[in-house]
């Protein structure tokens, strides 16, 4: 299908599986070391240079310069028997893929310049494109840019400790308020208090701008003896383990997060969510937040963020509130795919017609779904969301990122002087005093940012790429599905998937017809896994690459057990055993195309084949 | 002066202040790019190409590269025009200098890969990089390297955090044993258990590493209702903010941190800290940890570490016992310059031959005191210790680190099934349960593991580098001294210094001659720092570059008021404005040579003679 749209063309900003397109990437990389050594040398120009042309003719330059040469030697073979190859469309494990080649660059040239975002005085460029980036952020997932504020975590668990932070900080608020200032508060019962929203705070905090610094100081930051009675912590059972984490660290305990159970497709099961919410309202006992995850990370899926929204407006009527935090730390980008070139969030019902004109999918495939749908469209009314642009941004190790729905909301957290309601203030001086970490690279925001600026976050840009993705994941999806079954001799394995996927992860199980053991079903799993992934040894030896996660029973409640009934295995092992899953997150920029997907396909069904020879022999 | 030992030669190892080592750095950088292409293009050698010369001939490929193109020529100018020129000797502000340039191309190299270190399977070249890089630390740091373990932070913050988590899991697990398995600590009192060692809990669990996950389920990660009973924090005022976030963060509550004053010499005052703790002893208050400050970020002093040691052991014959953790994210890498190539401790009378033997110094420098000495020889007994790569290792941004003393430690804060006593997993398969983050970039381990293994982290390597910073600074410092005043007209204005320094860091005001008022010193000083400083505009027009810090009566109790004294201004603004400093953190690896100092001090000169013209006319 010809773009109707003259839009990004990613062939143009990958180095690409074969490196095909190396010799672009010198030039630019090039320049941006001609570039940063020409600063360097013309920063006062006429000071001496200090390493002279007699020292690097002496033994110690020069055994020295050999002892460098030496080691990154040793590292480039390190790296070459050592590393995954994200980069060929073989890979179809984690959620990886080669990253963006203008933030490679990116990345590289900052590091010259070496700035500090901690603080604007060691990185005004780089600390001004994180600015850009946080507001990237806000754009992209819905929230008002002239309100929200974000900016670059080290990662995604990070910026999950950053969301509960403002969760926790939020809800001990309103009790620091009539500690410090009874009359704020007047005639509220600590019930009332305890599900005061972050607005309902903000505002009355709008014409006491003065009291933030002492209210602060009767908050739970202060004082945490009743820390543990800020209320409940709901998470999906899918939520990433960096949730119970949280919940440690920041001293929540983690018997105050309540798991809950998932529904067939692995999503929060919303009925159960809404019934443990009334049984704390019931019994006055406080919630905290609400976790939804948006692109679970062994399942793919989307939580219903639609449906959390419309619960928090129904017990509003009866004076509840939760802090609403969204773990899209997979799925953030994917809002990219929503919006127009206007990064407008564009009609469902405009959606077809857009994809074609922007050339997003090169087949027809059923996607979205009207819940994946509903899910994004509603992102921007929660309180602040994680977002990985080392997942789904195609950004180079380490980047996660947060962004909140209302910047003042920084003062729950901030240290230093409050400016309640200088929202201009986008550029802290010191942004570590806003943040949960100190400092932090500036080539980070560099790469990022180069990223967000070659490609725009709507579906002229970014969309399209993410698009890319999920279209390759359909397409194995629908092969595997095509497949079903192998072939061994006499014995026949037949491949069973998991979900419907709401997004570019497919999981999947093989299982020999007649088999009706789980744990013989397990072994067999296990073993291809062995089989098609690296842990040691030449990486060049695996011809195709799967990862593999295990559901347990106490993880996961019941929600597998309709895959163990597809797959005919007896459900009596899976208390004990849970059940193991190879699990494809299909990031590659290149699978959406039919052919090389078809290319692609063959060379796995030929491995598989293969491996389940040497197995079932 | 001649070295007698052949020694790293830093000439051969940094790009050089007027990149003087531009060839060679280009023919490495090319050496890395061409490898990783190489690798990339053979994986699987017959694979197809997909983006083809027919692709690259579109105009939407032409397009999209020339927007690439457009935007990185934009990324250079706005790198150039607002990043700070730690390269030059003429920067004399935060504690930042070019980085080494083995850890730069190892960076770019691995970038390539894009390996994750939350997970072994994403990385095994990268994670067993920064297992040894745990091994260096622990080694260099005064630790058993067979019973330690350490790994690579995004920063000093987050290490700071780690710590304290520690301390604050250790202080709740007798309490947990006491719930989950009584007889284990039968007959302990509640204070008797409060002051359980980490080496008493470890032992008590040596025969029982089945109950450990039981213990942590009793322990304040899973329920924190005693959280804020834990116990006191006694830091230094001298501390980082990033202490009173980690109260925060943590639960702790910051109302439990203890701020201790500081002596003339910016070193927590250890008669006060005994006395305090005295104190929580007499009325059996919980003392959790001390923290001491192994250069303090805006002094550059050592805390006395030796005598926290002694305070530990005296107080044992109480039953008393602290957590003990040792901020060193500035000074941690300066325990090299105390290690002989064997990495051992030089007695402290064999280190001026050992120093002149390996050409530590080019000229006798009084360094280190006694005091300063001692501090680094009692470090391994601590109980952790963070350490930051982009400080004193001369990595690029981000890489800070953290080590613990025993690694069964690591079961306290651990995620998933406990491993007590296989001290053999340096490197676990999912490295994240063990640490605070999660995700984490490859590269910063490659580029630190490349520095440690181009220069070793003994006199022979590290050690010369850490001495030519020093060197430097007592350069700078000298002449400052020698300098004392600067006539404009017939205006004096005098310089007076803080203290002796301790390591690389030298902090001063100026102060009109008979000017008795605190407030215009201050403004004085103010106006220097912003005529020294780039907030925006042309970095180039800075002719020198400092760094401000203002020490108010409220953080730092009377220890200010001796410089106040030599600076002949009255104190009674004192508490209200406090004492605005200039400070400089001489990392660059250059200014130890006298020549070389000579001509950037000679600028210096110049350069305020001509800033306090245009300000005092």
């Amino acid at each position: 299908m010809k773009n109707e749209k003259n839009t990004t063309d990613f062939k143009a900003l990958f180095l690409g599986s074969k490196s095909e397109n190396l010799n672009l990437f010198k030039e630019l990389i090039n320049n941006s070391y001609e570039d940063a050594a020409g600063w360097r040398k013309n920063f006062h120009s006429q000071d001496r240079e200090i390493i002279t042309s007699f020292d690097k003719k002496t033994k110690e330059f020069i055994d020295t310069q050999s002892k460098m040469e030496e080691v990154l030697n040793n590292l480039s073979s390190l790296l070459r028997g050592g590393s995954i190859p994200w980069h060929s469309p073989r890979y179809l494990g984690h959620m990886n893929s080669e990253t963006l080649m203008p933030g490679i660059i990116a990345y590289f040239e900052a590091m010259f310049y070496n700035g500090n975002n901690v603080a604007y005085e060691s990185s005004p460029a780089t600390s001004k494109m994180e600015s850009e980036v946080g507001i990237d952020f806000c754009r992209m997932l819905g929230y008002d840019p002239k309100k929200a504020w974000g900016h670059i975590c080290a990662d995604g668990s990070i910026a999950n400790y950053e969301g509960l932070w403002y969760a926790r900080n939020f809800k001990s608020l309103p009790y620091a308020i009539k500690k410090a200032f009874p009359n704020l508060v007047k005639g509220k019962t600590d019930w009332e208090l305890n599900n005061m929203s972050v607005d309902d705070i903000l505002k009355l905090l709008e014409n006491n701008e003065d009291k933030w610094d002492a209210i602060k100081s009767h908050s739970v930051r202060h004082d945490s003896e009743n820390i543990n009675k800020l209320g409940k912590v709901f998470v999906p059972k899918t939520k990433h383990y960096s949730w119970l984490k949280a919940a440690d660290i920041l001293g929540i305990g983690t018997n105050n997060v309540i798991p809950i159970d998932v529904d067939k497709n692995f999503r929060m099961d919303i009925t159960k969510l809404e019934s443990e919410i009334q049984k704390c309202i019931d019994s006055k006992t406080p919630i905290m937040a609400v976790i939804s995850v948006v692109g679970t990370t062994e399942e793919g899926m989307f939580d219903h963020v639609d449906k959390v929204i419309e619960i928090r407006k129904k017990i509003a009527k009866q004076n509840a509130w939760f802090y609403y935090h969204i773990d899209a730390a997979y799925g953030g980008y994917t809002r990219s795919i929503f919006l127009d070139e206007q990064n407008n969030f564009i009609p469902f019902k405009d959606l077809k017609d857009k994809y074609e004109e922007y050339g997003i999918f090169q087949n027809k495939i059923n996607w979205p779904s009207q819940d994946v749908y509903n899910t994004f469209a509603a992102m921007g009314e929660s309180d602040s969301i994680t977002i990985d642009p080392h997942k789904m941004g195609y950004s180079p190790y380490s980047a996660g990122g947060i962004a909140i729905r209302d910047i003042r909301m920084r003062n729950a957290i901030s240290y230093f002087a409050t400016y309640v309601f200088d929202t201009k203030i986008n550029i802290p001086d010191l942004l570590g005093a806003y943040i949960l970490e100190g400092s932090k690279a500036g080539a980070t925001a560099a790469a990022v940012w180069t990223n967000h600026q070659v490609v725009p976050l709507n579906i002229s840009g970014h969309g399209k790429l993410i698009g890319h993705s999920i279209e390759g994941a359909f397409n194995f999806y629908n092969h595997l599905i095509e497949t079903k079954k192998y072939k061994i001799n006499e014995v026949i394995v037949n491949v069973h998937l998991l979900t419907n996927p709401d997004f570019n992860m497919v999981d999947f199980v093989f299982n020999i017809e007649g088999n009706t053991s789980l744990i013989k079903m397990n072994e067999l799993n296990q073993k291809i896994y062995e089989e098609t992934s690296f842990v040691e040894g030449d990486t060049y030896i695996n011809t195709v690459l799967l990862s593999h996660t295990n559901f347990s029973n106490e993880e996961y409640g019941e929600a597998p057990l309709d895959l163990l009934n597809r797959s005919k295995v007896e459900a009596k092992d899976f208390e004990k055993e849970g059940v193991n899953i190879l699990r494809s997150s299909i990031l590659s920029p290149w699978l959406y195309d039919k052919d090389i997907s078809k290319y692609f396909n063959d060379i796995f069904d030929k491995s598989i084949q293969e491996k389940l020879m040497e197995i079932i022999k």
